[in-house]
Parts: structure tokens; C-alpha cells; sequence
């Protein structure tokens, strides 16, 4: 049956029930948290809708690189989001592609924590991605 | 390189830069219209983010039936969502994800319009799923 995760945060740092929260600092990261919305629990196969939590001043992990694609709506806050040597400027609701293989971070800005929604292939699709990418 | 579409809507009608509106009415529908946000236009390959603006008393397809899954984000407004006889009453930010073969509706209840970020396989995905399920 269809799985429901009604919203229970912050406008700051959003959270849902029956969501956990997953640290996530690969040491190229700063500041950096995520969760995973919808995914294999909730039975999704072919992608994964992820948050990420950013604190003020904090980062995803610095030019990261890889052959999975990135869908992004901005949350809340004020993202700086580098795209090889490109830099934007993005607000709540804002949307970004980011292709294979594209360096890419996304930054805090100001005095806010910044929010963004993240979609992803699956593990699956991930691991074929990465395998033709060879 | 990575595409950016920036919000230019109201809090009541998502928009965004260089995002198009597309009729959705199937018959089945009622005041309802989509936009494609991320999909083939901006090279994605894996995963279709769709905007849905549905009328106040509108709705997507009653009993919409079909392979592919949706994640669903609600983005404004109150939602009365109907998977087989199961009713969720959902608000901005909550969650859900809609299964295989799920019987599906989505309804604007209330005096404003309610918007919803909709996201599924892509076409060449659904062409599969769809071969799969015969």
C-alpha cells in the first residue's frame, strides 16, 4: 500500500514521521546531514528522494563527481550551488539538473540552515551508470 | 552543463523560468494542468519531476491506474488524496509515495488551488514497466 510521511518540522530543518536521519560527513562534507525520504522501505525501486540539511557556513561534499544525476528543488534558505566553475544563486522552490559527472557542491549562505530535496537512480541504476560509465 | 529553472510563480501558482504549461485533461481530470520541470528537455534520463496544479473542487484522473510509481511531494495548498478506499488528507510538505497499480486520485480541497511536485520513471522506464506487467 501507498506509504505517507506527513511533515513534522521546522521551517529551518525539516522532518517527517517515520523518516530517520542519516549522518552523512565523508570528510569531503561540512555541516552536512540527510535523510532518506522515499526509497527501498517505502518500496521505490527506481529512484530515491532524499533531504539534506545544511548548517550555516556548512557544505555537501566539495566538488563531488560521479555518474548518477542529481533532480533538486531547493527547501528553504539561501544555496550556493557550484556546478564546475559556475556558481548559482538559488531560493526556495528553485530547481537544478545536475548531470553525469558534473563537480558539484551545494552550500548554506547566510545565517539559515538550507534544505534541498535530492532525487536519485536507484542503487541498481546506479551501479549500471557506473559500470557503462567504465 | 546543469540546467537551473528559477521560481517566478505565487504561493498559489508554482512557476518557474523557461518551465511550460501543459494542459492535463484527460477527460478523467478535472481542472488540473501540469508542467514537466526536469525531464528530457533538460537531459534527464532516469526520472520526470512534474508540476500539478489542480482548481479548487479539481482533481488528477479519477481511479488513475497504471505500472508506474509516483513520489509525491505536496508544495501548497490541502490535498485529499485517494489510493483504492484509502483517504489521506495532506498538507504542504508531507509525503507520498503511490505503488504499482494503485488505484489514484489527488483533490484540491478547500478554497485554494493545490499544487504538488509528482515524480516518475522516465518514458523508456514506463515503456518497460509497462511490458513487464502484461
Amino acid at each position: 500500500m501507498a506509504v505517507v510521511h506527513r511533515f513534522i518540522g521546522t521551517d529551518t530543518a525539516f522532518d517527517w514521521e517515520d523518516v530517520h536521519s542519516k549522518k552523512y560527513d565523508d570528510g569531503a562534507a561540512k555541516g552536512a546531514s540527510g535523510k532518506i525520504l522515499i526509497g527501498r522501505d517505502e518500496g521505490a525501486e527506481h529512484f530515491v528522494f532524499r533531504y539534506f540539511l545544511i548548517q550555516p557556513g556548512g557544505h555537501s561534499a566539495t566538488r563531488d563527481y560521479h555518474a548518477h544525476v542529481h533532480g533538486v528543488m531547493i527547501l528553504h534558505g539561501h544555496a550556493r550551488v557550484t556546478i564546475e566553475d559556475q556558481v548559482y544563486d538559488l531560493k526556495p522552490r528553485d530547481l537544478i539538473f545536475i548531470k553525469p559527472w558534473e563537480h558539484h557542491d551545494l552550500a548554506a549562505v547566510g545565517d539559515e540552515p538550507m534544505g534541498f530535496l535530492c532525487v536519485i537512480p536507484n542503487k541498481e541504476m546506479l551501479a549500471k551508470l557506473e559500470e557503462e560509465a567504465k
